[in-house]
C-alpha cells in the first residue's frame, strides 16, 4: 500500500536545459505507472533511477507536443531493450495513429505486446480497474481533449486484532483470512463473533488526482474529493489571470481553490510559465487560500 | 565563405544523460543548417548557443528515432516562438505525414510556412541549389531508407589581382565585376588583357559529406571524393564486425577505409554503440587506415 509519485518534468511549452515538460513517475499500490510524456522523459527516468522498465500502464492527458512528445522515444528504447512485458497506453484518440505510424515508418515493431486504450468520452470514466487501483479520467477543460486521471487504492484487507483473537481458542490460522475479508466467526456452540471484535479496519486507501491542463473547471472538485494528494496545474498566477481564458491554463490560486473545495490532503503546484523566473510566488499565492502546498520540482519525491 | 559543423549528439540509439542521438548543426557559406534531430535536439541547440532561428534547412537521413524524434518538438517550438521565416525539411517519404498528423491533433498549426521535400530516389540527386550552396543525396545501405548528404560551397568570385589592375589605367572601379566573374578586360586599342593577368582563383570551395547511418558502402566514394570533412558513422569497431551484416552499420576502420579511399581532408567519427566505453578506442582504430580522424563530441565544433 502507499503512493510514492516522482516529478520527471513539470514546466509548460519548450523543453530546456533545466525546464522539463509534464511527466511523472506514479507507484501507487506496487503498481508503476508513468503519466504524461514529455520530450527527454526517458533521459529524466534514467537520472532519477526510477526502474522503468516495470512501467506497465502510461497515462497521457492531452495531445499537445510538452505532454506526449517523449513517449514513441520511449517504446522504442523498450523495444531496443528488448522488452516483453505488455504495455498500455491510455490517451486521446489519435494517439495510436501517431504511435504505430511511426513505428511503421522506421520498421520498429516491438517486442512486446503495445495495447492502446484510446479515450474520447467526456464523463468521468473508469478506464482501469483491477484488485489493486482503479484510474477514473477526470474530464477538464483545454484547448484540445484532455483528461487529468485519479488513481485510487483499492482498500486493503481487515488486519487481525491478535490481542482479542488469541482470546478465542476455537479460531485457527485457517480462519484467519475469512476474517480479514470481513466474515463473523461462529463458534461451535453457534455463537457469532462479530468480526469488528476480531479485526481492525484496513489502512486507509490513498488517492492521487492528477489535473493538467486545465482553466479553472469546479466541476472536478465531485470526482477527486477527499483525494489524499492532488497535482494541478498552475501555469500563471493571477497577475495573468488575463491569459487563462484564452490559453485555458489556471492560476495558482484558482488551483487552490480547488484543493480547499475537494478537501486533499496535499495540493503539488506544477506546469509554470517560463514567463516567471522565481516560482516560489505559485506557493505563496495559492498559501493564500489553501494550506498544504508543495511545488512540483524535477527530481522531488512524494511519499505517502 | 567557410564550414563550422558543430556536433549536438552522435552516440546511436537511446537517448542517455551524456549520449545524445544524431543531431548536427551546420553554417556553410552562411547558410544554417541542421542534420538529424533526435530526441532532446532542442535542448541541445540552446545548450551549445547555436542560433537556431536562423535554420531554414532541416535535413533528415532516415526514419529511425535516434535521427528523428525531435524534429516534431523543433518545429513545435518555433511555432511558440511565433517563427515567420519558411523551414524546409528534407527527409524520407513519410516524414510529412509524421509532422503533419501529430501538429494537426495537437491543433498546433505553425505560424510559419513548413515545405517538405520528400525522398525516394535510391540515386545521388541535387535536393538543394542557390547561389552559395549544393546539396546532393549520398544514397546509403541501411535498415531502411537512408541517404547521406553533401554540402558543397559554390566557388565564390575570383579575386582581384590588385597589384596588377593597378598597371592599367584604363580599368575602372564599374569593371571590377566583370574582373571577378571571369571576364578578360577589352582596352580601347582593342588589346585584350586575358583575366588571368588581372585576377587571383577564389577561395576553394569547401564540402561536407554527412554518412550515417550506413554499411559500408564504397560505391559512395566516387560521390565524396576529394570533400573537405566526412563524417561517417562508426557504430562498432572491427572486435564485432559480425554485426554489421546484420545492422547495417559500420565500424571505424571501415569509416576510414571510406575516408581514404574518397581523399577528403579529415575524417570524423561518431554513432558510437553504447557497449564501448572508451572511445578514443574507435579513434586509435580508424588511424591505422587514415591519419586525419576526430571523434564526435556533443558540443564540438569544427571550423574549415
Amino acid at each position: 500500500m502507499g503512493i510514492q509519485l516522482t516529478i520527471l518534468g513539470c514546466h509548460s511549452a519548450t523543453p530546456r536545459t533545466n525546464a522539463h515538460p509534464t511527466a511523472q513517475y506514479l507507484k501507487i499500490n506496487e503498481k508503476h505507472i508513468l503519466i504524461d510524456c514529455g520530450e527527454g522523459t526517458q533521459v529524466l527516468l534514467r537520472q532519477h533511477k526510477v526502474p522503468f522498465a516495470k512501467i506497465k500502464h502510461i497515462f497521457i492527458s492531452h495531445l499537445h507536443g510538452d505532454h506526449f512528445f517523449g513517449l514513441v522515444g520511449l517504446i522504442s528504447t523498450f523495444g531496443l531493450l528488448d522488452r516483453r512485458t505488455e504495455l498500455n497506453i491510455y490517451g486521446p484518440k489519435g494517439i495510436k495513429e501517431i504511435i504505430t505510424l511511426q513505428l511503421k515508418l522506421s520498421k520498429s515493431w516491438t517486442s512486446f505486446p503495445l495495447l492502446f486504450h484510446e479515450l474520447d468520452s467526456t464523463e468521468p470514466t473508469v478506464i482501469l480497474e483491477d484488485k489493486k487501483i482503479t484510474v477514473t479520467t477526470i474530464p477538464l477543460d483545454h484547448r484540445v481533449y484532455t483528461n487529468g486521471f485519479l488513481f485510487k487504492e483499492k482498500e486493503g484487507l481487515r488486519k487481525l486484532n491478535m490481542e482479542n483473537v488469541a482470546m478465542e481458542p476455537e479460531i485457527e490460522i485457517c480462519d484467519y483470512h475469512n476474517l480479514k475479508n470481513g466474515k463473523d466467526f461462529v463458534k461451535q456452540d453457534g455463537e457469532i463473533i462479530p468480526n469488528e471484535d476480531l479485526t481492525l479496519p484496513p489502512k486507509k486507501a490513498l488517492s492521487y488526482a492528477f489535473c493538467s491542463d486545465t482553466a479553472y473547471k469546479p466541476s472536478i472538485v465531485s470526482i477527486i474529493k477527499n483525494s489524499t494528494l492532488l497535482y494541478h496545474e498552475s501555469t500563471f498566477l493571477e497577475d495573468r489571470k488575463d491569459l487563462t481564458e484564452r490559453t485555458k491554463h489556471s492560476t495558482a490560486k484558482e488551483a487552490a481553490s480547488i484543493a480547499k473545495q475537494a478537501n486533499v490532503k496535499q495540493l503539488i503546484l506544477g506546469h509554470y510559465s517560463s514567463r516567471y523566473k522565481d516560482i516560489t510566488q505559485f506557493k505563496t499565492e495559492a498559501e493564500t487560500v489553501f494550506n498544504n502546498v508543495e511545488l512540483a520540482k524535477s527530481g522531488k519525491v512524494f511519499v505517502f
